[in-house]
């Protein structure tokens, strides 16, 4: 006996963002979309009674923060339809003797489908590709839904910021919300750091931090999941993943045009052409609003084009391994 | 090399919480008291690496949320020194085939263990246990820890209550900040949600839904733990309890002196005495300000009676497995 | 050189709330709207240059705040257009020496000019009216718009509730989070409120407190707006009646459903008829979604019915007063 | 009828800070102290009535913001007592005709008066100055409390950075929260802002902004005071001076290490000795933990300079002016 029933709460005017894959990173961010209002949450996953036991947890916790978003468990892709923004978090970890190869094989499989699917029921989503590795599942994901590149985007580079930014703070001492960095390229061993640009409220680093120092915080950030994997041995980092995932969700939802590093598709920014690589960006309504071309140093090029041709090879191979048309 | 290392950041004024067991309540609420801005949380484990991993993982999410708090993971109980409150999460969850003897006697072996060398590290803190089952698990950690009862109480009632407001909140079609529900006695079967004390805005319940719905609630309600289990069958429940918990935390940590159904000794109150068991409270600084008595029915107190009666046998059982003295 | 000037930010997709008065209540109000992060608040007044000084002002707390929303000051019209909402605070105090038939005659005046001026831009906005005396400036607004019932609501229900339960957690000692209170009827000395509706958590505060002290309460929040007139001298309350606004403005943009007292056109409900008068509602994008009945005693309708009375008999001076046709 | 009147809610746990002066600036700022739930707010100021009915309003609209903390009004330094932070808010504006000597005389007055009675019942308190001329009402409350440097602080560079971030942000057409800058130096025509430390989450606006226009920017922001009277001819901006100091309290209260540039006292840092200026420090719980020496050009030393030669003069003349001794 609902008491509310009008036309205008069927139609819901909020926004919607759907999640693929309910594991850590999709479910901890489907909490936080939530809890900071931003929008209602389809969390989908092929495990049945997964997602929808995760999304009745979170409507419970509702009677505590107290929230107005709704979250909606499903393994049919037609209940995620009309969203504004598809988030494909769906993937295998490497397990213990499993080649490089097969894990590639496996993921590309998985974001192919479930981005073409998701896709199929939200033609007019913004899709943020989150599985690793990241700049290749990116690129496999636009050749698969043939979105406009504007709209098609790779969690990376913020997540890799924060990650610096987290241990300059802890090296000097000094809160976190004064610190800003951004790093280029690649997710993995090939990322692209630039010390220049990371700031403590505007002063860069290089002013506070002799460059030994330097160069162990990047170094520390470079294996930054790496570190997270041995140390937990059964699982790896979700809540950072998540919480950077949340800010480009955020910055999308409120049309923010923040400048955050996301693997964007370059067509001849930094000297490379039809490739996704992590890059500064603006981020707002229509996705990737503008590319923001810095002025790199030869060697911070020459790296940025170093993770460009890894990327391009791994392309290459994921491609051959799942025969995408 | 830090540029800040004055005495006032070393010797951190920050309220402190230790939460034992680094399971998914425990790191969820780890997580939630952290963008609260409430206190630095110590996350404790057994398992080497999961709790550190996990707290990195969580500083390294503050390079997105920007809150002011640490965290820090450990094997090592001196390392939660000085916590001002101890929530005790550790626990098995009921795996197929054990018999309920069984997990009664390794819960009550793990509680009493935890709670007394944190407490042992930490004297003057407030006690949380949200280890199932819930009621007996706090009393055994009161008698392990001897603390005094105001200092003790059992996470239960506030998550009962949340799912009873969020089912109403769904059945009226409103918003979940205007319902609210008190749910006394046990977590289980014999749980005593108070329909009448059960309101939409001050207005309750009983005139604006009907009598059978209503009962469909509660007994929705009293098996919410179960329907989350059924749907997830790896898991069970972690977002709505670790909620749950956070609000006592605050309540305690900010003395906000709200009124919140929880596990607190009875020495006489509802006609009880000597048993830790679901009744409201005033939560505070110091733990369980004040135990409320509501004006119940003979009938919502048979039903409390029942339930205590039952807490009372499984409390002999869980004393004469593990033998506490 | 702007680095962004892409479509999508030109054409925003804020929501936008106009705010016709940059008085202190219109302002507090821009302020609260913004940092909740709602939507774009056009802020008008007739005084050249308060709008635009307060709007310069607020986008430079964004410095600060670091919120997604635009503020824009303004003396026209035109700069409104398209408000999702539009709230009325213009309108004179009550001066020493001034008639109650002048201050009636002023305010009749203003608030039918600026509610059809805002309105003829923002047509299908939802209109809320905080002007004094409120019931007769609600109706008034509405006759003058001819906007459909649903879309017209007065502000005041919702800040005597909040009084009361500011009143009901001092006496208790306990945090207000937990008090409801629901008051009906006019804003003024023949509000209604209703104690049997006001709870803690769900605790009649009939339980709680006795008769006696529970009838002061009540006079204390029938008086309220007196109260804090006679210790300011020279203004009157403007922070609890703008929160009071923000709780309307948020409830409607994000579609909440939420139960709250307002003044809303009666079409027979409570055996009133064709009057605004406050009484439980229903809030969501549509405005109005639906008037809740509460089974009221004899005498609470006999009270309602007094205070609907008196203000039929002001809007029948105020119409004469100002000759709306 | 108190249901909770135990020892430990009496004995609040929560930090205080005393306001001296309700203006728009200081009730604002309590405003927000409040709903950002960082401390309870003594609002003090000398004319009766007006304290209590801003206090009276803001625990109103706590039963609608629902925070844990208290207002408190009053004329009366003994209810300040104990607080952790005292800001001073009085003084008078500058009046048509009111020669540029007897305002500063004025002002020197009301804030040695002030400051010295709040201190002598808050002797641990850390002192924040708001009061115009800044630098040189900043030194004179030093010199009347004679409390240690370190707890003596004033608000202006914070304010003058939060203008110049949003005219940056304004001007790139990008979302304010990735803007940071740093102006230093006096708070007023000789302020020195620093554009090579101004960045866009890491990237300097020097890179992004020509150089004509940034010092347009910078011209706007030296004028950032006068631009908002100008405009609202009755008054002087006060949202974001108010949330200016929000940031400055909360640093100091949750000991955040930030990097702010506050009105400190140099002891030979950037060349200058025993004169209260705008240089960057970490906030933290002890005042002003560290003064930051960035690598200034030989121009920007100058400016520095010349500022701090303008403000010794002042200095010089208030003391003769109200004779301290």
């Amino acid at each position: 006996m609902p008491i509310a029933s009008t036309s205008s709460q069927l139609v819901s005017s909020s926004p919607r963002v759907t999640i693929v894959g309910a594991g850590k990173v999709g479910s901890t961010l489907a909490q936080q979309i939530g809890e900071k209002n931003l929008a209602d949450v389809v969390l989908l996953d092929e495990v049945e009674g997964l997602p929808q036991g995760l999304a009745l947890d979170l409507m419970e916790a509702k009677g505590i923060s107290q929230h107005s978003r709704q979250f909606i468990g499903t393994t049919n892709y037609t209940d995620t339809a009309g969203s504004d923004i598809v988030v494909i978090t769906a993937g295998q970890p490497r397990k213990p003797g499993m080649s490089r190869d097969a894990l590639l094989k496996t993921n590309a499989k998985i974001v192919v489908e479930t981005a073409t699917n998701a896709i199929a029921y939200s033609p007019d989503a913004i899709l943020i590709v989150v599985t690793n590795p990241l700049d290749v599942m990116t690129s496999l994901a636009w050749q698969a839904t043939q979105l406009p590149t504007q709209r098609v985007l790779g969690m990376a580079g913020v997540l890799d910021s924060a990650r610096f930014q987290a241990f300059v703070a802890m090296e000097l001492g000094i809160s976190i919300a004064d610190v800003r960095a951004i790093v280029l390229g690649s997710h993995g061993d090939l990322m692209v750091p630039l010390p220049r640009y990371s700031t403590v409220n505007g002063v860069p680093i290089t002013e506070l931090i002799d460059t030994t120092t330097i160069e162990r915080l990047v170094e520390r950030t470079r294996k930054g999941g790496a570190e997270i994997v041995e140390l937990m041995q059964t699982g790896s980092a979700y809540f950072a993943p998540a919480a950077s995932t949340l800010l480009m969700v955020e910055a999308i939802l409120l049309n923010q045009f923040r400048l955050l590093p996301v693997a964007a598709y370059l067509q001849g920014e930094y000297g490379l052409h039809d490739i996704f690589i992590g890059v500064p960006t603006l981020l707002g309504a229509g996705g990737v609003e503008k590319i923001l071309e810095l002025q790199l140093t030869d060697t911070e090029i020459a790296a940025l084009h170093l993770a460009a041709q890894e990327v391009r090879q791994n392309i290459e191979q994921a491609r051959s391994l799942v025969k995408i048309s």
